[in-house]
């Protein structure tokens, strides 16, 4: 419940000091389903032992992801909004890098009872905002005492055709949608107290996932996709094992968030564009002689596409640095800056 | 990691003394998807952004529950096998009880980093031959450091005529399946120490889903149904409130465990039927027409079913007593003996 406060909410109210333990467990799930709102059509949402509903008989796409608080988010500085919401798109962004849409989802919230009641309707909030904005309803969940607050969601979601890690083929063009760095960036800054950035916060905050990005690259051809959350480095290290192949980068051609520039004094842009993870940006190759269509078909949506290098069937390079050197001290040289 | 060991296991070697800490997360992570496995046809499970499969095209049901260390369950009673099937088999209740069959899952584990790999071990052991036992292969997962155990399923199943808990019409025949409070009497057992009552403790430790019998009584006509997990007068409860009908139970009909016998110097063994939760039997309703088909079919599968009342446009009674006052009485009643 940090970030700041418009006068009139000031003087809190009762249900803001209000805490979990006084709501008691049916209280907080009376609160969680109230909010998820009426199924639409003949589905069944929460209230029933498990939701019901329809989708095209495509395939099926599952995938989970937890936060927990002190280690995945810190409430010094990120609002229950913005934990809801990082939850939500950080499983809709593993959803886009299959080239699938997320559908519905289920949502845990593990909470000690002296959490204020206030701060679990912020995280209903995000998460529900998050759901809306992407389409794929919250259709139940559960609820459980904890130490800490911990915020998982499992997201079912369907593609026609999913894109793996492991489909990138020697002479693939290798690229990058947006731009890189920004969510490292945007950590430092909060973690730091630096004021202003507040688009490089944002990026950590509240990161938006690349769906339509991830539908139009599977469509233009994409032979291999995957979401940028540990880090380009890391991530691409991940597609190029999965796929037995190796890769040129040329680090000039990154796409450094522009936005860095206002840290240059804390942090190497480059370093936190190629080590820093939560970019939640694609990273997918695709043959040489499919990348105008992609570029063309992104710039329509608005979304920019970077080539950064091309696949082999050498070894994986970055720079004139191979993989695994970047991999092992990227990450932990960016942390100690 | 309570519990008898063989002689050969007496001596700890190193890695029942490894802990989480140790492993770190990406050794945490490579443990689970060894044991995980390889993914059956064209499917992918672990290793990629999100899992891939395909089911028949009828309506697709989702669930999950989290079970958290001291609040469901207690170290000082319950393995690691115990706590990874109890969860699991949770879950696959939540399935059961729509008629459906579970299909695919993830699941969460979230970890002091002092947990001993052998418990994590243990853990994945008892998903996983509870994933085996049911057909619904755990298809991916996420870990995080936390202060205390927790374990989330999240499962998706599907069903061509999902049953809701809101069908019930007065003159339909309420029925239960299998016997009733030894999931409560085996608890009780095991926090006082009681020698014995090893299948009490079973039915606490590893409770069986009614699958197939939720199958049956689907096909069979079954109009409403619940699966028992927080007590038969409180799911009565839930059914009846969410299909705006009364009903009335006749108390000597109840399938009381018979196993509880050899614990009624500590319990009543018709308030552990009544008020204790987690038996995962089945409680549906069914035209009078109907029973005795479901009936025959339920006990080719070896399953006995009890009819204990029927559906009214009256007031929900259980015996003599509002079904209110039972919900309110009941279970505080059995915690306090």
């Amino acid at each position: 419940m940090s970030g700041p406060k418009s006068p009139a909410r000031v003087r809190l109210s009762n249900s803001e000091q209000e805490t979990v333990g006084a709501l008691g467990e049916f209280g907080l799930i009376d609160r969680f389903v109230s909010r998820i709102g009426a199924a639409p059509g003949d589905e069944v949402w929460s209230g029933d032992d498990a939701a019901v509903f329809s989708m095209e008989p495509q395939r099926l796409l599952l995938t989970t992801d937890v936060l927990v608080e002190g280690i995945d988010f810190d409430r010094n500085y990120a609002t229950g909004h913005d934990v809801g919401w990082k939850t939500f798109a950080a499983n809709v962004s593993d959803i886009a890098a299959m080239g699938g849409r997320p559908r519905r989802a289920v949502a845990t919230l593990c909470l000690p009872s002296t959490t204020q009641v206030a701060f679990v309707d912020e995280l209903l909030d995000g998460l529900l905002a998050a759901s809306e904005r992407w389409g794929a309803g919250v259709v139940g969940g559960d609820v459980s005492e904890a130490d800490r607050i911990s915020v998982g969601v499992a997201l079912v979601g369907n593609a026609e055709h999913p894109v793996l890690r492991s489909g990138a083929k020697p002479g693939d063009a290798i690229c990058v949608t947006g731009s890189l760095g920004g969510a490292a960036g945007g950590l430092l800054a909060l973690r730091t107290d630096v004021e202003g950035v507040a688009e490089l916060k944002r990026r950590q905050l509240r990161p938006v996932a690349r769906v339509e990005e991830g539908v139009v690259a599977a469509t233009a051809g994409a032979t291999a996709m995957i979401d940028i959350s540990d880090g380009f480095a890391r991530d691409l290290g991940h597609l190029v094992a999965a796929s037995g192949v190796g890769c040129e980068i040329e680090i000039d051609s990154i796409p450094v968030d522009p936005a860095l520039a206002d840290l240059a004094e804390l942090i190497f842009p480059m370093e936190a564009a190629l080590a820093g993870g939560e970019d939640f940006e694609l990273l997918l190759t695709i043959p040489e002689g499919s990348l105008n269509r992609l570029s063309i078909e992104l710039n329509e949506i608005g979304t920019e596409v970077t080539r950064v290098g091309t696949i082999t069937d050498g070894e994986a390079r970055l720079g004139t640095t191979s993989l695994e050197q970047w991999k092992e001290g990227g990450w932990e040289h960016l942390r100690t800056q």
